[in-house]
């Protein structure tokens, strides 16, 4: 792809946060990969988006997770970006943000389990949420320790990481990623739904249980199986 | 009606959806029967509501329940509303969100009981929340054995589905009809609210009770009855 | 004043309503009065907002709370409107709504009491809550009674009407009113603000009792007293 | 800095509250002093945000606590401002709101507590509520005696008022401030933010405790620290 197609897309994918009241002041950030290229594009850092431009969109490489193009800083979480995308490697699009109530399950430390069919359209399983990082973990390389953090909650559960594209990191907030830019953030509005649809239904009714897991499997299936039938071919 | 007439209020209705924060996404479809033509039109799978034209809303029989027009995929959720349209007669417009509040209920597995006139005026009585599928009514028709489930649950408790045009669907979510496409949106609208309301009212005093039934009959009666007082002749 | 200003001033508000979310649909109204023209005028009933014109008020005497001028049926509303200027002689503008939170309070037939200055600004007391109709108060005469409900509450409590300017009807929603449509709307905005800090107050901390007397007095006085310091002269 | 230039932004971060829906009516407030004139600019009193211009901005003495300039009488909450100013020197901008979360917590009198990173990204400690006033306080120099409540708590608790630069008033509601008017603002939204995000994360679990002393330092450092690496240089 053209590296300045690719810087609109992520520009355009950064405002798309902001439309869907993902973020608010400079707080979120989306990137989008080019394996062939060997790159990632990422919003530069603390810049706001009613002035950013899609040419101050920062190019990264895929390789060695430092700055090749671009005069602005990248994001602060720009190591968290490089660790998913050295191993989850069919993911080309990673989004972060503080939104409310995905925020909210993150500060408490729970996962955000399937109570309908809203979530199991797009997640399989439970949205895990990270245990915190260690003091150590935190006071060096902090960024990438939170991109290992992930991985390694995925391995500890064997979780498909297309198959549940999104977690939360305790006392953090909340990533979600997909196959481009585009998917990673209509998984960000999901997940956020999600836990809004959450934290109602606990509230209406404290005892409420997971879904079956045919509903899951059904609802997964129809959207994202060999044999879906969801949407236009 | 015109088919092409028929398509435009159907897209029009679509997009009255997204104006009132019922749907995000692509998740919502708004259906509408004419009797005569023997179809309903319905939003196609998956098109994002931006996108979308007039041209693109799909014609389904009323008879056999298969496309008879329209390029595109209809909803996934066709088959539910074809086996509403032909249990509710009645009924020319059908309505399917994730509005939050009323999937809220839905995924706690509880009936939206009225608590006040905003209920009364559009729901005579508890909007129900209907039993989740068997494995088996989701492993093969699930779709059609939504709406088979729907008007079971409205037969099993002896409900008018005019008097009471919305359902829950535990696990899932709700569905609203009416007259034609412009009511059943309206009455989605009211679901919501009255959720929302019923929500709010719960959190300030568990404690509260249904409204007496001979307020519920004043406002029901002065919008609905046959000395119904409310609007214009 | 003119006929045709003082209903652009009631359409204006009524506009109003939509635009501060106090509304959807068509699920509230605003009256204003001229007493020296010996009527009020009122939204009609049952038209959407987005469609009527400032020539579509209805005209309502004073004297008989009969339509005396306008070509469409006065809101279902118009007798509480009626009985309420009758007895609370210097209020000439009067605001029912449906808003979310007013709505869940009276839904929980609970008072809105003081736990702030943000309420001591615009109420001198609790917001009360009067007690749902009779099933005969209900069945004839409805909506004067529930204006009679409202007067006999402020006597019962020895309140000032003009010093708490709103109430909440059990099982229904709230009425505020004030000088003139503009003050009317302006407390109906207050009462639904006060409302939801009183919600999201009780659930961070469920033994929040009323604040002083001498906060609120200093509050309603520097903004409604004698000496009041609020504002430009 | 030219006083029309002052004006100028005091105007235009007073109709940012609106845009960042931390104000509704006449409901907040926004300074900004400038230290070599010896003034600062406030938000005349009860005046609509819709309706000012940049020319009806007040201006008042830093030394006095006097106007000195413009024709509207400057906010009510201008002898908090003032207060604030004389005592936090290096403070130039000001702001006071009614917004929900933080005005529930103050009227909960409860402080809100570090829970995540988007609270220790902004504020390093919990920010206070500060105790009531007396009715003393309240009856006589009640605006000033705000100010002097906010400066006795600060001392108190041996707080450092860039580092937590925001605070709640019990019974009343925030303020927050900055180095000049749009970072005032900046910490308000911030603010109510972090209010929304701890009710939420409070109902979610109501037994979650503060986060880990060095997740505050790290990401307090990387964005105010000496070596900090968020944003651009």
């Amino acid at each position: 792809m053209d590296i300045n197609k690719l810087k609109k897309i992520v520009y355009e994918e950064n405002l798309n946060l902001v439309k869907n009241d993902l973020v608010i002041l400079t707080w979120g950030n989306v990137s989008m990969a080019d394996r062939k290229l060997g790159v990632f594009v990422i919003k530069p850092s603390g810049v706001s988006y009613e002035k950013m431009k899609p040419e101050d969109m920062v190019v990264v490489s895929l390789k060695t997770g430092k700055k090749v193009g671009g005069k602005l800083n990248p994001s602060s979480d720009t190591p968290t970006h490089y660790e998913l995308y050295k191993k989850f490697t069919k993911v080309n699009g990673i989004v972060h943000t503080h939104s409310m109530f995905a925020t909210a399950f993150a500060q408490a430390g729970e996962d955000i389990i399937p109570l309908g069919t809203t979530h199991a359209d797009t997640f399989y399983q439970s949205i895990p949420c990270a245990k915190k990082l260690s003091a150590n973990e935190i006071k060096k390389d902090y960024e990438a320790n939170t991109g290992k953090a992930i991985i390694k909650e995925f391995n500890r559960r064997h979780l498909d990481y297309l198959a549940t594209p999104a977690v939360l990191l305790e006392s953090h907030g909340p990533f979600a990623w997909g196959k481009d830019a585009h998917e990673a953030v209509k998984n960000a509005i999901t997940l956020e739904a999600v836990a809004k649809m959450n934290f109602l239904t606990y509230s209406i009714n404290p005892k409420v249980k997971k879904i079956d897991q045919y509903l899951s499997n059904k609802h997964y299936e129809r959207k994202h199986g060999k044999n879906a039938y969801y949407g236009q071919k």
